[in-house]
């Protein structure tokens, strides 16, 4: 069946989200962009979160997370986006709502115990080191370039990381290297304070919602014993993908709040303004932005929940979350910019959180793949599935023709 | 919930429309164009459909439809849209189509057994006259000029129409005219033989796959029986509703299968063409293109279904469909253009059937509601929406600073 | 110096040629539609443009045209692009103008008294023959396969041509072909009545203007003697660039006066409509597509000046001529494509010439080079300049981080 | 005549800007940004630009610029440009440029020498007092609420401003006000020192180029002199014009160097990066942004120099700045955005400066016009010149029906 009925309890659930946004988070923005966002100010909006009972909505409630399956998750996670600092309060934010994902996939009963559970309960932070500078894993990971090499009891890691989200103040990261000897990759859990694990300069960029920035980090003759490999050695880039397309989506989820946030601003403006004898939004120009925002922001919701339920089925959902991230991130780009635009002279202020937004949502094109290997990959995999087909008569002319 | 799954009967009527498609529907496109599509090729196409058990899927079954819900035919009239020809193969076409929708939710006992069922039959053809030359009734349906008055036992109808597809060779038309007394628009039906009723010079357009073109209608005294009212008097504008709404969303499914039809060939030849030593599918700007395409489809397709449940669980769909015909029209004109450019030369000959059907897909962006007015309607919701919410500190902030 | 002053005999032959279109051309342009565009009308209306004194604007005056530099050209037909049949009518129009400027630059003198004169005169029509079929010469001319062989006295073509503009009807063809001995390309003059010249179909494609069509071609042990070789044998990739560059230009400049005609149209129909209570052209929307188009025509004439004065300063010009040609191609059809929509209902209708300047204007972002191949040679040349500059320590930083 | 050849007076003075702009301003952006653009870095810079013989080219010479014509400044002032600070250095950045521009044409000469002078010699910066938070002036400059009443002597000013670019800091401000007779409106200039003159708070916005931020300045019975008076009060609006139409087109000659750094940054790193075993710079759809970018720099550069040349011939210019704002605001915005995207993980950082000028260009779509004032200020010069034109019979009938 094709349904689109949102039930009752997920509805009653965001609106709770809704509120706690509104109510707890959004009063907190203006000075947390000013004194910058710390772990003080997520220790403080995550206690609020849980005591409001929005805590982790796409988390297992075994795990203590709210329990919501993942197309469930797109609702209450574009809630939370409302606010570029509503995914952090709920503890849904990347880089830790991936690892989280990834963690419980893959991590031993060991591993859940010592790195998930503190990571679910908000007691540690944690980050995702896979990108490394030029020529190494970048747009294409089968550039990596940092390595593991096995020894008695462990293993030793060397290389470098950069844009790597979260890192200063992380608890722990989960590092991505190519095994020495050939077979594969694998990826590895590092405690912050190994020796061999050194956080670097903060690479200085436009956006300024995540606690930890986006560091460089030396991996030096780095340690760690067996217990330290997450799921089986040489699976890493298995395991990425097991990370990687979710993740793509509960991006797509909290960009679409955010999005939403700044429609919502900029036409509550545009309903309040004069110009020119008139209403701003009764102004065509005016409500050609004000729909396109609306359509598209319609427009991805539904693409975002078809891709969500095709991975919830669970099928692998390559092909439908890399059609999303590009879609979504394009269209919320879209979306903001132009809301920026309606809001004229105050548009790329933090006043408004506008020019906050418009800064931060800039990346989104880039990271968790660029739009450009997102598209060279769904039209590789269409032309093979074409090369496959058996051709009716009539494709066969065209073809060749 | 929500839930994407489709139905195995549904996959299996989708094959079957599909198969007959390429077997039946595509093989005669070549000669239909180059001799005009008419009435002679629309019965041959019809008794096969018939015969191939494809026959009006969005059509109640009682009335010897194929008894599909309107989710479900968006799944089926988007493949009978894969050939131009094949929404009139299977008697889904515009503008018999809505007109069929029409009669069955309005016509009288009386009215459906003579025009609706020899509709659904396909014994005759239909038209919608309601769009006029300027200053009438086009974009703004209230300027509607044409005018009705009562009479004794019927009413008499005077005006011009324009643009009105498929008249010539219409067995009856739907007539919209304004009651001259000031209470509201009628709907009547007027039967191609009233001496009234005189169809003028098709317009020339650059589209070839309607039979009965687009043509001038001159309504000079033109009597009709109160038998011939549809539904109530004044009630016009309403039925209009009832009529545009799901006749938009059609529309969609059909141009939705002539998009991906667009960009199976030009994918195909893609993949079978060598250019600078490559394979044209493997350079950059041709992936661009063929991802482009597919995240398109699946954007409309995903919002379409959206909006075709919205409708089909009795909402009247008004904004939701509005955004559907403004995304789809446009993203699908997209495909269509870039899958044109992909072919090279070939592009925009009908020898590919492309260079039709990017000729055709045109006016979809027009007719039915142009985009800017779609973009207008969804706007003032939009305000008039926001204006009676009750704001939250936050927006009022945002609103008033 | 950098100016942009009009000469005023400049302005007076563009006034005369407005003139003409409006009077002369314009009024035939329905029945032309009609009945076809065939070599009756064109001598008709070349007779009306001799008489009007607008003939040849671009041929030198030695040769018995307007003798206009190729500045000025660009602003004499411009306005002869204001109707389709424009550039027919003043002996402007591809493919003849660029066989007249390719036979004028590398003719010899008996060929300049056999081909140009007649050219020039409008006795007789021309076509170019390069094109082929896949896997031919087409957006790659390096894939030519059509052979040359040379025989005493003369040489053997063999091979097949198609979209080949203009060929039923032609006088002559100029025709592209490989040297099987592997010296390069060459040039051939070949007359129409050769028999071993056939011309066959013509591809059914969705524009209108051009008599004789796009045809396929089969030379079939085509005899030719040596003094049909256009300059020398092996030279005929240099040729084809002579031809191209400046080709290009020309057809931007024709182009841009058919986007201002589609511009004007839909203009001042919408300061004529009422609609929703006002002038169609007060309302935002139609505004934005108003000053779009504005916006578009003039970045177009002042780049295409730009490049035509580069060209005429002697320097090749490629990649000038590339810029222009993907930018005002692209702007064009963009500006089309809105005025179509500004017009509405009859947006897609020839009774406007709207729809027809839509569907011809289709193929000029593929012809001459589709936007994707110039795109791909600017890159490459960007690409190969920078590598070749000695980097400032400061772009070295940036490149190498 | 229509020319475009650059003197070598003018190259040669381009080549000094460039070679400054990477020896002298460049080295300087990182610490710059790091501890902010204040009046130390100022001074700093221009004390070297003086030095290097590049300073204010667009000054007449007899004030101690370069005297360069408006025209070849569009040249030297991108040049400028193509660092964030160069503008500064050179002294031509707005405010201050066009402040000077509106002194010279319309100060007396006392306010010359008291303001004009140690303007361009660069001992002061100034503002330009015109913006106002809403309901005043903003996109509509008729709006404006600040109020001067006349005294005895001279004139009270009070009012508020906001998003006042470089108010902290600047030695003196012209400001717009209301005469409170009805009179029009009039300009004044206001020292710094004025106690009715207080700058408030900055707005929290994102660029990060522009000494003094943008303030809010209250005018609270504010007295000057009658020489306080710029040109003749009531004539305020006409001034505003002066300043205006001039300071569009430098606002562009500067964003399009910055855009052509942005462009040249990342086609550096392009052609410099492995990705998938291929450079970067030979990838499809990294070509595509190559070439968009190089199409849109040469379309943005030769519809400024025609713009410039119309305004340095004498012409109002109005229509002409209005269309080369809009289009290059926008071009340019689409060339930084996919200069940003081509970088990959490292666009949105400030090491490349790219995400710097990414975030500081948003704001010239809004500033000196939004987009949407200019488009509507275009389409209503057009309707209003259509319907003056006595129109052709052909024109009229496509108006008519």
């Amino acid at each position: 069946m094709i349904e689109f009925a949102v039930p009752e309890t997920i509805e009653r659930q965001r609106v709770r989200i809704e509120e706690f946004i509104a109510q707890t988070v959004i009063p907190l923005e203006s000075t947390a962009y000013e004194q910058g966002v710390d772990d003080g100010l997520r220790i403080r909006l995550q206690a609020a979160a849980r005591e409001a009972g929005v805590w982790a909505p796409q988390v297992p409630s075994s795990l203590g997370g709210g329990g919501f399956d993942f197309v469930s998750s797109a609702i209450l996670l574009e809630e939370a986006g409302y606010s570029p600092l509503g995914p952090l309060a709920l503890n849904c934010a990347a880089p830790d709502e991936g690892n989280m994902h990834l963690l419980e996939k893959t991590g031993s009963s060991d591993q859940r115990e010592r790195y998930l559970h503190p990571l679910v309960a908000g007691d540690v932070r944690s980050c995702f080191a896979m990108t490394e500078p030029p020529p190494g894993a970048g747009s294409d990971p089968a550039a990596l370039r940092t390595t593991a090499e096995r020894l008695d009891g462990g293993w030793v890691i060397n290389g470098r990381k950069w844009l790597i989200t979260g890192a200063a103040g992380a608890g722990f990261a989960i590092v991505m290297a190519r095994n020495i000897d050939g077979s594969g990759a694998t990826m590895f859990l590092v405690d912050a304070d190994n020796p061999g694990w050194q956080v670097g300069r903060h690479l200085k960029t436009i956006d300024a919602s995540m606690p930890g920035g986006h560091c460089e980090v030396v991996l030096e003759e780095c340690f760690v014993p067996d217990e330290a490999v997450l799921g089986e050695p040489g699976r890493g880039f298995d395991y990425a993908q097991v990370r990687l397309v979710p993740a793509r989506l509960t991006h797509c989820m909290r960009w679409l709040g955010a999005a939403r946030r700044a429609h919502t601003i900029s036409t509550f403006r545009a309903t309040n303004r004069e110009l020119f004898g008139a209403k701003l939004s009764s102004l065509g120009m005016a409500q050609a932005i004000i729909a396109d925002n609306e359509i598209e922001l319609s427009a991805s919701r539904s693409m975002l929940w078809h891709a969500c339920w095709i991975v919830a089925s669970g099928a692998k959902g390559t092909e439908a979350s890399s059609r999303a991230k590009v879609f979504i991130s394009e269209a919320t780009s879209r979306i903001i910019d132009r809301s920026v635009q309606l809001a004229g002279g105050m548009g790329t202020s933090e006043d408004l959180i506008l020019g906050r937004i418009y800064a931060d949502a800039r990346a989104f094109r880039i990271y968790d793949g660029a739009s450009e290997v997102h598209r060279m990959s769904i039209a590789n995999r269409v032309v093979r599935r074409m090369s496959e087909t058996p051709r009716t008569n009539t494709d066969q002319r065209a073809a060749d023709s």
